[in-house]
């Protein structure tokens, strides 16, 4: 099967789609119907009507009864003034006919089932027999044009397949995500919140949610002092200037917020950290003795998404970064990344992830005959994807190269994580820059007493810290490593006469460092069990006449193994041994 | 000597500087001149002049040269159109003269020793005699009237007191305070630093200034988690309407940053954290099982400042506030500010400071005749103070009482510092709000099954890390506690043949959670020793022969006491027993 019959497929059932619709809802437009991975979806300007994913079974209803008819698709190529006719009724086809006019395209119409729409083509050659494995699955808001000046309209997701199987072991994928999905988790599991008072995309952690944010902060920031980072703290605003120095500004503006007049200064949200580091840099002289300078920082950074993009912890309107940028002669420059990918491997494998498996690295090239979009030095060019190609080849890590994907400052290696979805996602980069120690005269003194321009390597360990968080959420389908648990081990007292033993217990656990949560409540402690083990707990401790007598205490996993009775100090030393694991 | 008498004197002096600078600098305008603590200031636009520092004897000269002739301050009435004539070339004056006359105040002029001015009035008796005991001090760029729009002028700071000892003690004093100067410290040690590129007020913490950051910031979070604090994690940008609903935005609109326009919606940089953590609270409903409800967080804040008004870490623009909002039934509050009371004192006893000298408590209160500035609910208002008075007289501390110093939504207890300067500023509040929980409508369920509004106590233990930071480094004069230090030990091998032992030494000093540093440059040992002292290394180890051999080391002390050979780990179970102990 390839490509461009599942594209066929797709985008003819959104036509069929939008039949079954304008049938069911008089006066419904529909506006563009695109096959997507995995589906399509079709936009409608429902007019009067409202619906809502109850409908789907009767528009599927209305889908099937009309799809014997869809013999095949007819074209005919059409004038301007002719679509501005047939389509009077529909705004969008005529505002989309004349836009096609204007860039010199063909107009074609087509009807099966005596369906007619414009379309720029590409369907399957027998509908009523192909298009019968198809699903509904979700409804959204989407602007027209996707231009939040324009109206919203009302986006309906759908799946279609060429056989029963497929379509059945996608359904269960997705169902399978949608369980796992961190959006569903972190509500269930009280890890975050959002809140239409503060805003959209402005996730507010919960105490757990900040629990699992400290764990990892504290792991990373500890790991890379001892790996010789520096971590600093730089301010999260600055002056609009700044950017324009690092040639961000004109860049990124679109996804930055606007700037805030104070005073005689422009200030401004920052996008990244880079210029911040520069700036301590030059703050003072530097020798090759302090060289490279491995500039660290948990950095609370800004960057505008449109509300149509948010998601959950994925996409959002502020997040914290674990950036650093290496200050390092060139000619260590190779040993500096090799370091960096030690330290994500090291990374990877405290989360549990395996490379090729769970994740995979990407060299990212540029494209020099795009001096647009990429800083023009053909030479520079060449000698930094060398240096990361060479790198990767000495690490023995398979990867793979992708034209068109660097910064605009130099190349860089993407690590790719694979999501639930099968999806891959860039989640922690490592970038060679030879363009800002040129923009901020970046120089150090080496050992031959001149100036020397150093090179950048902008880096990410575990990447923003929300995006990291959904990712190990969705991985883990929130049972997270016992390392990670916001809460490690809940005590249940079978009844309140064991609430000094059980206080006792967890006393001594938190001496210990393992955080405790204890459940006092007088419900039947079935019940109990149930609600920890939904919570994802990784270990219960029961407490009843038992245990409170004999020093000893009952432990249950989370996936509901029984541990027997342990001694207290036995637990602890098995619990330390999983933290210093990662397990 | 009364301060009226010590005002005069001030302001009388301020009219010599005035006369001086006029006679020295042709065509220099004096506008404002009033007294302050312990001296004056006179404001100049000195016109093509420009002055420094160093021309301070210059004038200081020459207000010697003019006192003998200042015998008495004469006064005359005059009419406003006389004081347009009289001082037609100041229009300064001009300005304040049309002024005082709209608002109906006498306009009155002065001539000691020819000199005529403009003048408020409030001098002494005989200038000739008791002007005689003054110093220059500083300058500094000052808008007229403190409005950025207007130009900037030229402000000379000095000093003057009744008796030259009176005046020794304090310029020796001065000086102490400016060995103790934070900004000076700051750079000495390599603790922070401004950038122009960044913006004023915005500080860089280097890697030592963040190392005492995350010093306090892993101290003050663990110590809060273990007394019950939840800490969270929201958002530093939100809505508006947020710090609308909470009536900030009016109120405080002055000192927030302008709203920046996304999509549908208005976001703004978060003056503070309250209406976050109550967002957080009303995300779920809450039970009293799990009341007081205690949201930490260590959170980034906005304030913006006037530049003129920026001192190093102590006014910034950006800040790290060590946050927290207790929503609690009302009948648990006293409680539950008796355990914040608590807190405050551990962590003072921390920083080893002493209640009654270091710091003391200061009850402040509302008006209950200004229901613009507060709330106006006298009853609440009566209640919410005698909590707070009864706490402090339970917990049996020293404390005073402070009139039209609460906060809009209640009274506070403040902890009063006292500087190098011998001034009072508030380092932490812990405030009584019973308006918050009626705005944001925050309810629980009590235990009769009813909802029930709470009260909120806002609360910040450790204040703003910037100022703390500052006020740190100066009550130390920068040689902090062993357990606060950004480098606590610094390995110093007399030659490179020791190196390894100095690693093997360093190593074991890291691993046992110890911060070092290690001095290989091959410099004499008494430069090395010198700088690491300067630098206010707690404990220095000499590394040489004789230690290499021996399984020892030579310990010594900033304060230059030695601490003779030790083992290394009798050295370590000593640092580790100084941390424990804050010491």
């Amino acid at each position: 099967m390839d490509d461009k019959y599942l594209n066929n497929l797709r985008h003819s059932c959104a036509h069929l789609l939008a039949h079954a619709v304008k049938q069911l809802y008089p006066g419904a437009l529909n506006a563009i119907g695109p096959a997507i991975e995995n589906g399509f979806y079709q936009d409608f300007d429902m007019g009067k009507w409202s619906i809502s994913e109850a409908d789907f079974p009767k528009i599927e209803a209305k889908m099937r009864e009309i799809l014997p008819n869809w013999k095949k698709f007819s074209f005919n190529e059409i004038s301007l003034p002719e679509a501005k006719k047939l389509f009077k009724d529909n705004k969008y086809k005529v505002e989309m006919a004349t836009e096609f006019a204007k860039q010199g395209k063909k107009l074609q119409t087509n009807d099966p089932g005596d369906f007619l729409d414009l379309c720029k083509m590409g369907h399957v050659e027998n509908p009523s027999k192909e298009l019968g494995h198809f699903r509904l699955i979700s409804i959204a808001g989407a602007y027209w044009r996707g231009n939040e000046k324009n109206k919203m309209l009302t986006r309906i997701y759908g799946t279609v397949w060429p056989t029963q199987p497929e379509l059945d072991t996608y359904l269960k994928m997705l169902e399978e995500a949608k369980k796992r999905d961190h959006r569903k988790l972190g509500k269930d599991l009280d890890l975050f919140v959002f809140s239409d008072l503060v805003g959209k995309g402005l996730p507010l952690l919960t105490p757990k949610g900040t629990t699992l944010k400290r764990t990892l902060e504290r792991f990373i920031v500890d790991e890379e002092i001892k790996r010789g980072y520096l971590h600093v703290s730089t301010p999260p605003i600055a002056k609009v200037d700044l950017y324009r120095t690092s040639g961000h500004y004109p860049y990124y503006k679109d996804t930055m917020y606007p700037p805030m007049k104070v005073d005689e200064e422009e200030l401004i949200l920052r996008p990244m950290t880079c210029p911040h580091h520069f700036a301590l840099f030059k703050s003072r002289p530097r020798s090759y003795h302090e060289m490279p300078v491995r500039f660290a920082e948990i950095s609370p950074q800004f960057r505008y998404e449109k509300s149509g993009e948010l998601t959950g912890l994925i996409r959002v309107r502020t997040f914290l970064l674990s950036d650093a940028h290496i200050i390092t002669p060139k000619n260590q420059a190779d040993e500096e990344i090799e370091k960096v990918l030690d330290l994500i491997s090291y990374v990877n494998k405290a989360f549990g992830l395996k490379s090729g498996t769970d994740y995979r690295f990407r060299l990212s090239l540029g494209d020099r005959k795009d001096s647009k979009k990429y800083y023009k030095d053909d030479k520079m060019w060449d000698y930094a994807e060398n240096v990361l190609r060479e790198v990767l080849n000495h690490q023995d890590v398979p990867f793979y190269e992708a034209k068109n994907e660097a910064a605009f400052y130099g190349p860089k290696i993407d690590v790719q994580m694979k999501n639930v979805n099968g999806k891959e996602d860039t989640a922690f980069t490592v970038q060679y820059d030879f363009v800002m120690p040129k923009r901020f005269n970046l120089r150090f003194i080496n050992n031959k007493g001149q100036e020397e321009e150093p090179v950048v390597i902008h880096r990410a360990s575990i990447g923003a810290f929300e995006r990291t968080m959904a990712f190990l959420i969705e991985h883990y389908a929130g049972a997270l490593p016992f390392w990670l648990s916001p809460v490690q081990v809940i005590i249940l007292p079978i009844s309140d006469k064991f609430k000094d033993y059980s206080v006792k217990v967890q006393d001594e656990l938190v001496n210990n460092g393992i955080r405790v949560d204890r459940n006092d409540e007088s419900k039947g402690s079935g019940a109990k069990i149930r609600e920890s083990t939904l919570q994802k707990i990784p270990y219960l401790v029961i407490i009843g006449e038992k245990e409170a007598g004999s020093g000893q205490i009952a432990v249950r996993t989370r996936e509901g193994k029984d541990l027997g009775p342990i001694k207290i100090n036995e637990f602890i030393t098995k619990l330390k041994s999983q933290i210093e694991n990662f397990s």
